[in-house]
């Protein structure tokens, strides 16, 4: 019997740039067959950290090449635009590989957003750069007419910063669960989704933030009701003392591991600790699930309980 | 009984830049779903006109801005991205009049390739302008070094020509088939589907090509074995004679009558024309199939028999 899986893609499963993109996706896509190919259903999620930055450049360097027709593109939008490029890119990969094995399956990529609380503390203090560099007039123009918040890169120039508040809740997931259901393999929230706030009533605002891509990934598998979340890095094992002579590779961590390990700062901010948190999120959100933390190559060995770390209770 | 209606969104329906657009898509949610809410399963496609080549001319200018590090973007992933971007406002403003009608529906956009027949006879002789104006170097090192075609557009500066093929075949149609199945809304084929070519195998490879939206929702009402298929217009009926005295409105077309007002040079190419091309397209293609040519704000009215104009045998 196939498990119900959420794979979430880091950076090194798309590369960082179109060409690189093109190559990486076809790798990926033999990985994820793999798991399809046993039986699992599969739905994958994704960053965008290098390709919604693309996209955030280009629309500066159009609104600077005519600020008087181009009005700044909301954040929200760039990341739409972002899952539109990643999602072809990887969609096409998918299709391909499943036809060459013989498997007749379809491949959707669906628009996510994902609902965040504006009352999360992340926006009180916003520190992911995101866009190009600006002169200090620009940056200040875009203080004072769009409510950006900006900090100096030390001798680079200014650049925007946006908060990362934790996902609450996935906009499409009804879609989602159907397509699932469906048997359809579903890429989803891509690039962590498009970031909105609720605003009274139904509706909903595009929000200037970025939500990690792993917390995302975390949400989307508990709402899906998943058995097994896989966040790849780019390290087959969660290790303690990594670096040192004392490395200790772990092949299972539980929730109280994880984090008295956190607390010893085991685990590096940005890098490895998000990951780890997310599969803690997700091992005690309900009995049974489990997390499983390694390489993208290494995803079917991981099922299959052969390497990788597994965080469950 | 409800009907399943796959209705072409033009440019009216969306506006010309990202304030129009929030604006835009509101009422044209209204629409959509007063056909929803009188019990018929819709699937909507869209135009991408003035959004791709918003997204062409911003790639364009982040190339400009560093040659060395950004290589020009494929037209086919700039369709993506506008799918990605038009997408997001009008999954989101369908979602919201559909809650606020008190409707239980998901709402999904999918990322949608076209396949178009690399020996289409508009490869041969491209027409479409697109992206933004180029000196007559920048256009030259293109057709050098990218195989592209430009032309020069009188005293405005050079512009890069595309063809404008027949779409072959709808690459996400069982996806799409078992969503609307399912009992989604589902937006697909935006700006005619992201165009592609069958290169031997599974291969699929982005064409350097724009495919017409009404001609994209004919193909994907008739893969979907729709009902009625409803181009939107910017007139309520197909005229003939239309602007002079004897002018007519015509509340039915056969495709006979419609050949005839076409070969009278009645249809305004790249206007009325290729929307009566589809609609007879479809209309002909089996028995019992409709295809209505009327205003977005009289689609009610005309899926009802009031009015626009019904093409069918």
């Amino acid at each position: 019997m196939g498990k119900r899986i959420v794979i979430a893609l880091g950076g090194n499963a798309l590369g960082k740039n179109l060409p690189e993109q093109m190559i990486a996706v076809k790798q990926t896509a033999r990985a994820i067959v793999d798991l399809i190919e046993q039986g699992h259903q599969v739905v994958i999620a994704h960053g965008n950290g290098p390709q919604v930055g693309m996209i955030q450049n280009a629309m500066t360097e159009l609104t600077r090449s005519d600020p008087e027709k181009y009005i700044p593109c909301p954040l929200s939008v760039c990341v739409a635009m972002s899952q539109g490029y990643i999602g072809y890119d990887l969609q096409n990969a998918l299709r391909e590989e499943l036809l060459d094995r013989g498997i007749s399956k379809g491949v959707a990529t669906v628009l996510t957003q994902v609902e965040v609380d504006p009352q999360d503390p992340a926006f009180q203090n916003p520190t992911k750069p995101i866009g190009a560099f600006m002169t200090k007039e620009e940056a200040e123009t875009l203080v004072r007419e769009r409510d950006y918040q900006v900090v100096e890169d030390a001798g680079r120039g200014w650049r925007r910063v946006v908060a990362s508040p934790m996902p609450v809740s996935i906009v499409e997931i009804e879609s989602i669960r159907d397509m699932v259901d469906a048997g359809l393999v579903v890429v989803a929230c891509g690039g962590g989704g498009i970031p909105v706030f609720k605003t009274g009533g139904h509706h909903l605002k595009g929000a200037a933030a970025v939500i990690d891509k792993d917390f995302a990934s975390e949400k989307l598998a508990e709402q899906l009701n998943a058995d097994t979340l896989i966040i790849l890095t780019a390290v087959e094992k969660v290790a303690v003392n990594f670096g040192k002579p004392d490395q200790t590779w772990l092949d299972h961590l539980t929730p109280e591991e994880a984090r008295r390990y956190a607390a010893e700062g085991q685990f590096a901010p940005g890098s490895m600790l998000p990951k780890v948190e997310a599969a803690v999120k997700f091992a005690e959100s309900k009995p049974g699930r489990t997390a499983l933390i390694t390489l993208l190559e290494k995803a079917k060995a991981g099922i299959a309980g052969e390497t990788g770390t597994a965080v469950s209770r």
